[in-house]
């Protein structure tokens, strides 16, 4: 069956690693996975990705941001997660519509109403059934990179209100969320992902 | 004073050459006009007008176009036309908004409405003083061309809705519009435009 996951979360809390531990075990249970991430993994995808992230870009209107992360996303769902769902496959991405709204929403300090708009537009409201969101203080992610990127330097208050947004759109549907603190151990945090994933396939 | 003048028709329709003697004609008579265009005029314009009209791009979804497309307008209206008018500047502008409308909306038959939200929205909500609409049978402009680029590669019927839309756009606020038939000779079109461009700056 075909199922769609999301991990969300600050930079370095960790969701490449848990995305890459939760796709073997899919894989190793017998599901066809696709693994996929927002922004960048279309056909125009790397060309925005490197708009968006390289500082050398100049500044850029906090609408022009948005409208970039959301072009991405809109290309990503029509390309990629579409046709891996109408395959039948499990499609596991690290970041999607939530990222772009907390960051260009509560951080760029957008309308987060009109930024959700937008990017439920952009991808033609195809939900995920579950959103991992791994929860970790501002310090404990961004801080420990010396190699920023645009958003990366955008501050820790910038950070602080991503966060908050995070959490408060998990609040608001904790049926299609899991909310993890992303400070505990790899394999327990894994373990717990998995229970929530099985639990959607029907146990398997 | 400052102004907002636009230009809007199909390819071929002397867009640029109206714009161009509209702005000699201004710079004569005393003004200071920037004299810019849709899409591509902006410090991440030129990227973006490569990724929409380049074949080479590959297939782009529709909404991702339509989103490129906002994007060059949020950053273009930004960083070019906004500070031009605060300088008290005339802009000259060769496309903004309708062209979006009209072609992202009409002609890719996305929602005209939920694309003209989006395109209001990237620009901030910001009009023109005046459009001039350069109207033209769509044999007249795209056939005489041997070298498309993607959307004069998307046919007639598509270019027929684009016209047709343009046309419907002017129609419902006449008082923003000049509409004029393209055949028409290049001196006769260019004394019309600067008939109604003069009583707007209050007759220099």
């Amino acid at each position: 069956m075909s199922l769609f996951i999301v991990f969300e979360g600050g930079d370095g809390a960790g969701k490449s690693t848990q995305a890459g531990l939760l796709a073997d075990w899919l894989e190793g249970v017998g599901c066809t996975v696709t693994r996929t991430f927002q922004p960048g993994h279309s056909r125009i995808g790397a060309v925005l990705r490197q708009l968006l992230l390289d500082p050398a870009s100049g500044p850029l209107s906090p609408r022009a941001e948005a409208l970039l992360y959301a072009a991405d996303k809109a290309q990503h769902a029509d390309e990629v997660i579409r046709p891996a769902l109408a395959r039948g496959e499990v499609v596991v991405s690290d970041r999607y519509v939530d990222s772009m709204i907390a960051y260009q929403g509560a951080g760029r300090r957008l309308d987060p109403d009109e930024v959700a708009k937008l990017a439920w537009w952009a991808v033609g409201a195809l939900p995920p059934d579950l959103t991992v969101l791994l929860d970790a203080a501002v310090e404990d992610g961004v801080g420990a990179k010396t190699d920023r990127d645009r958003l990366e330097q955008a501050g820790e208050a910038f950070h602080e209100r991503v966060r908050s947004f995070f959490l408060a759109l998990a609040a608001a549907a904790p049926e299609r969320y899991l909310v993890l603190p992303a400070r505990r151990p790899v394999a327990e945090l894994a373990a717990a992902v998995r229970t929530q994933v099985a639990a959607r396939l029907g146990a398997p």
